[in-house]
């Protein structure tokens, strides 16, 4: 595929806690962007009509239309779904239709919004691992101090435990994403650790240090702490999926509180009111882009097939920049370029 | 001992990056606040007399001083050794010396701002466990959005891995600390987890949940996720070593990159500039409190005897904090609220 040629994207356009209104609105503001993207809408039918309606798309208009189809389907995975339930019971949901259309490569992509859990179980059934990929990881991409710079972190939250040899192929698969999503190269790769030194943290994890420092082809750069996840020491950070989960809610915690507390502080005195309401805006921004679970979309990665995870709670914008991630994997081949890494020896067991 | 009898706090006064002018000019403040306490401060002994001569307090003066005295030793501690090699080698240290005096009752409590796994290892070793405590934990109260209340987390970074007993065993210890420091009756106790839903995680967390639910002292209300940590949904929130470091760590740095972010906020334009600088002084503060690792002592809690942990970074007054913190607990009888509770069957295995 050419950077230039079409491309198609799959949508949930049911999931997520903001409903169809949402997703459909994001898909129109990205096929004006992005002329040669075509986005197919799976969900319920007439809802999916009728929002088009409100936006001036009729059935006419659609019936020819260049950029959008829909892809009707009958069911909706709910966020209270258990994963192995919507597995096995919503084979015509909007969630399993729109990785079934990548599995028979009538998109390059899916974006859901939909059930975390949910959406792993599919896509790893549906789409199958790259061979030679133990476990598929969340990923997604964080601020730092430098303005111009973000770190990639996996696993977010897909496996509860990772043996060091899965933490040792995140690292592989985190330094292909930053590299081919970021044009990094040969991108720093880090180890979340509870101290710098060698000799902290469990055996699983100095293991995977051993692992990623033979790795002639990794850029591995050693142990890194929470409290610099966001100080541009690294480009990829690897930890399992339950403590990346942890830090990356206790992000979302803490914006939450310094954002309680500085709207405190800004109507603390007459003054402070006045001043405030003019600051503002500036804050509104930057606690936007303090909560990186709400401001991008998280990637699955390792499977045979781009899937992109949006926030249950995303609203247009951040659902827009789930589809730009999706365009972004499409256009770089991500899935294509893990394959090829893992087809040599050193990254699979 | 009555809340109003004497009560003697060893301090490492050679502890902590700062050096014995911080921990000194402390422990100043500290026997000004509080006519009833002694402090003992290990270290140096030329170099402790020398400091206490900065602040007015002449060798004469301490030959006959009430509240502060001095224990020579010949060792310190460094950041940079290893705890087995600390513990094996430094038997002479500021630190081994204070824990010392706890252990043959000279002193209530010990506090340090030195090396933490040094720490924890001789305070392991010298002081021992509470019968029937499987392992110790370092304990720390944080900030909630409600101003008044706050939660205590551990593990804070004693043990990497904690299996289900290890973790059912810290829940019944934070409740008792909660209860005793904070007056609260019927502490919330909630268990750190990847999701809210029961099965969510892994399954000594599940195992864990299990137990705690079964104990009738306990208020156990399940499961938390980082992004609830500061909500006032819990008052002692529990996990693993490994997972509280890395988000306490997390909130440090997310606290430094706000500060950071805010900054450049206030230095955007002239405007914001001239209003920056008068808000600056209610941000300074908002920021400290928001880094929890700075701003209060930890506790290891589970030995027979109160050691507090200072931040290696910590300031006069973060100091000063460690000292009440230690007083509040020599003055509730932690350590032997603990015993007590774990000599009924329902806490030990």
């Amino acid at each position: 595929m050419s950077l230039n040629s079409d491309l198609t994207i799959a949508l949930d356009v049911m999931g997520g806690d903001q409903g169809p209104f949402i997703t459909i609105s994001s898909a129109i503001m990205a096929i004006n962007q992005q002329p040669n993207l075509h986005l197919i809408l799976c969900g319920d039918e007439p809802i999916i009509t009728a929002t088009l309606a409100s936006f001036n798309i009729s059935q006419e208009t659609l019936a020819t239309h260049k950029q959008l189809s829909i892809f009707p389907t009958s069911q909706v995975v709910l966020m209270s779904d258990k994963p192995i339930v919507a597995l096995r019971t919503k084979k015509d949901s909007s969630m399993r239709k729109a990785l079934d259309l990548v599995h028979e490569g009538k998109a390059q992509a899916c974006v859901s919004a939909g059930n975390t859990g949910a959406l792993f179980s599919m896509a790893h059934f549906v789409l199958k691992n790259i061979p030679g990929v133990e476990r598929p990881a969340l990923i997604s991409s964080l601020p730092t101090h430098d303005e111009d710079k973000h770190v990639f972190m996996l696993d977010l939250g897909a496996n509860v435990f990772c043996d060091s040899h899965v933490l040792y192929q995140f690292g592989v698969m985190g330094s292909i994403m930053a590299e081919q999503v970021d044009g990094i190269s040969q991108p720093r790769v880090a180890l979340l650790n509870m101290g710098e030194e060698s000799i902290k943290g469990s055996d699983h994890i100095k293991l995977a240090a051993l692992e990623l420092s033979e790795n002639k082809e990794i850029n591995y750069i050693g142990f890194i702490e929470g409290s610099d996840i966001f100080s541009n020491k690294a480009d990829v950070i690897v930890c399992d999926g339950f403590v990346g989960n942890v830090a990356l809610k206790t992000c979302e915690g803490v914006a939450r509180l310094v954002y309680q507390k500085s709207k405190a502080a800004f109507s603390a005195s007459l003054l402070a009111k006045l001043f405030g309401s003019l600051l503002k805006p500036s804050f509104k921004k930057l606690f936007k882009t303090m909560n990186p679970d709400q401001y991008n979309g998280a990637s699955l990665i390792g499977l045979r097939g781009i899937v992109v995870k949006s926030h249950g709670n995303a609203n247009s914008s951040a659902f827009l920049s789930a589809i730009e991630e999706a365009v972004k994997e499409v256009e770089r081949q991500v899935p294509e370029k893990i394959k090829i890494s893992f087809e040599d020896s050193c990254a699979s067991r």
